[in-house]
């Protein structure tokens, strides 16, 4: 490392001459490409999904709340995006954007990383700084990208910079967000600043790639373990005669040493349901545990169920023979993305029932059905299980024979025909 | 209820003439007290420690951040303090304000309480307007207090508002604090915010005295949730070779979402580590689970046996035949009191240590030791347990052989001879 070939690329970065390439062009991949690309980067994009790239050729970013239409005006200019992983060959600094996850048993699942890994590895070329993205377990970098990269004998820069973003939040976006960075030396670091510096952002050095990885890991697994906290403490207040909303917006009146967090049907999303069992995980090799986040994982595996025994409590009829109606299936009001949606879950714990959501046209087999107020009260109850911003909830109070609110949406209407779940 | 007597009571707080009484003179009721006091209302205490009300007589409030010399210059004129029962007889408006506790097998005691309640109760005037302020299970003043007063067959005006208050923060006074207010009616609610609305606090009215109740323990369970989360991640970042410090400072740059909470032997204090186990007690009652309060409650019973652990690895002898001493042992920094304090626990788990505290002279049969830092070296290892503000801690790191430091109170300073624990 170091000399001449280090100049060059932080000179390449300072004149922004340097290609950005992006293996995994989900929604984090993408922000980070229409970053650079706005600031005049020629970008690359490499994604193993054809229909994506055809997606984004059409303008259509694939995402509801991101269009991202400049970033594909710039597409066939300084903007090219493959499903041929050789294009990465062509950057200078790649960026490792894939998603991890998380199995049914909620045991973490690095394989696209490590595919991603050996993808970059083979795509290297000397002097290449690459950049871990990826949400995963403190270590992953440097016990297994490292090797790889070693073992190919050549020049490289290596640094880790997690993704912090809030889907659909417009008060942030990717330039105003601080960046936490890290670099295997004190060389990478200052290549990693400088790139992060040359667009605006502002930059956290972390003591190690480690520490980087830890930091956005543990931020999840505290939202994880608060919402959680809501949810098992909405259960317990339920039972006492209790609404937990006007407990929290009691709490909040606090003005010090207290954040809300609100009760849901569960966390959903590529995140905070899912990356936490990384801590969990990795803990256990090193005979540590992490009990509150075990138990939070699997309250929020829970909550879907609550959310049916509430439904099935309220019912006049068996649940079996009830007409139900689940409206918003996203993993989040406003957004059409579905993973680790529990508001799907609930749908799939209902097998006979309807659905609706705006961004959301089919589900598995399933169809979504076209949005009639006035048909509400075909339905024997109508669960709000994500609570889009399009809905208008006056009207479903109104029409509907039975509420089943689980983000207190209906709050300020009647409550007379609804149950909070 | 109602007419003649209502519009007098309301009147009296208005025109400041309502004499305000408190059961209870620790540091919330006398924060009260001080309150009212101040703005012109005649004040009356009652507590059942003699030497308590001496102490106030020569000018000390028994309490190091809580000096409240004004309040004591109002004694023998605007107000009176007495271990005599019958002096809440003279008061209009009679605040319960006594600790509520839990014992060793974090079972929660209201003895005290209920005492109260029964005090109340015998003194009880016609007309008077009870609230309740001590911090307990949501229910309480409903179930507990309402049926004795209901016994009387007088009129009352009953009414729940929480302590809300951080010992040693000086941001934030009495009035500056909102108030959560209920009461049993809406005629009762409206003697209560007119009351703290008479010295200038904001209030929030709860939508039920129950509500307001689990408002208060709410809160409490969140700090010793994320503080318990803090503490088991300390525990495992530690044994991945982390310190947890660095990851919550890299955390702390993310701009939303996330609030950072501190690693410590533990918290301590009459409410957090206390407060959240009345929740869990109650719902047991109702089957329902508050498995993340139990689950950071054992955490931070554990703490102060993590830091043991830590300091026998890192002495050079068997911890039984080393000399030890332990710097701070008050719940909190700055403050002086012992209440739940994880670091006396450390100081008991070393029945052979010394120990210095600037706040605290004794511990049981233990005199604080004159602290000398050029003696520092006759000790195998100094413990950080409470990072009060008056330590010089580079003088701590550079005279003493090993520092176990619980509080990341030597950042800064060379880490050679410090462990963090």
């Amino acid at each position: 490392m170091g000399g001449v070939l280090t100049h060059s690329l932080l000179e390449k970065i300072r004149t922004k001459t340097a290609t950005i390439g992006v293996i995994g062009m989900g929604y984090i991949g993408l922000q980070l490409l229409d970053a650079f690309g706005q600031k005049g980067f020629p970008i690359v994009g490499f994604d193993i999904d054809e229909h994506k790239i055809e997606c984004f050729k059409k303008g259509d970013s694939t995402i509801s709340y991101l269009p991202l239409k400049e970033l594909f005006a710039l597409l066939g200019k300084s903007f090219e995006a493959s499903i041929d992983p050789t294009i990465l060959n062509r950057a200078d600094v790649v960026v490792v954007s894939v998603p991890t996850n998380i199995d049914k048993h909620l045991v973490p699942n690095f394989d696209l990383l490590r595919k991603a890994f050996q993808t970059v590895v083979n795509q290297f070329r000397e002097g290449q700084l690459i950049i871990v993205q990826s949400t995963t377990y403190p270590g992953t970098t440097e016990d297994e990208l490292l090797p790889m990269l070693k073992k190919l004998k050549k020049r490289f820069y290596l640094g880790y910079v997690p993704e912090i973003s809030d889907p659909g939040n417009v008060e942030y976006n990717f330039t105003s967000i601080p960046r936490m960075t890290s670099g295997l030396t004190t060389e990478c670091l200052e290549m990693v600043n400088a790139l992060y510096e040359s667009i605006g952002c502002q930059v956290y050095p972390c003591a190690s790639m480690k520490v980087a990885e830890a930091a956005k890991v543990y931020t999840n697994a505290y939202r994880l373990l608060n919402i959680s906290f809501a949810n098992e403490m909405k259960v317990l207040f339920d039972k006492m005669g209790m609404d937990i909303w006007e407990v929290i917006e009691a709490a909040s009146t606090k003005p010090f040493g207290f954040a809300p967090f609100y009760p849901s049907p569960g966390a959903g999303g590529d995140c905070i349901p899912v990356d936490p069992s990384y801590l969990s995980w990795k803990g256990t090799e090193f005979d540590a545990k992490a009990t509150l986040i075990d138990q939070a994982l699997r309250i929020n595996q829970e909550m879907p169920h609550y959310v049916i025994d509430k439904l099935r409590d309220a019912l006049n009829k068996p649940l079996k023979s009830a007409r139900v109606l689940v409206l918003g299936v996203a993993f989040k009001k406003d957004v059409n993305g579905l993973q680790e949606s529990a508001s799907l879950k609930i749908l799939n714990l209902l097998p006979d029932a309807d659905f609706h959501d705006p961004y959301i046209e089919k589900v598995n087999e399933k169809r979504a059905i076209e949005l009639n107020y006035d048909r509400l009260s075909d339905y024997d109850a109508v669960i709000i299980a994500t609570d889009h911003s399009v809905y208008d909830y006056g009207k479903i109070v109104e029409k509907s024979l039975l509420v089943i609110d689980t983000r207190n949406a209906t709050a300020g209407f009647s409550q007379k025909k609804v149950v909070k779940a």
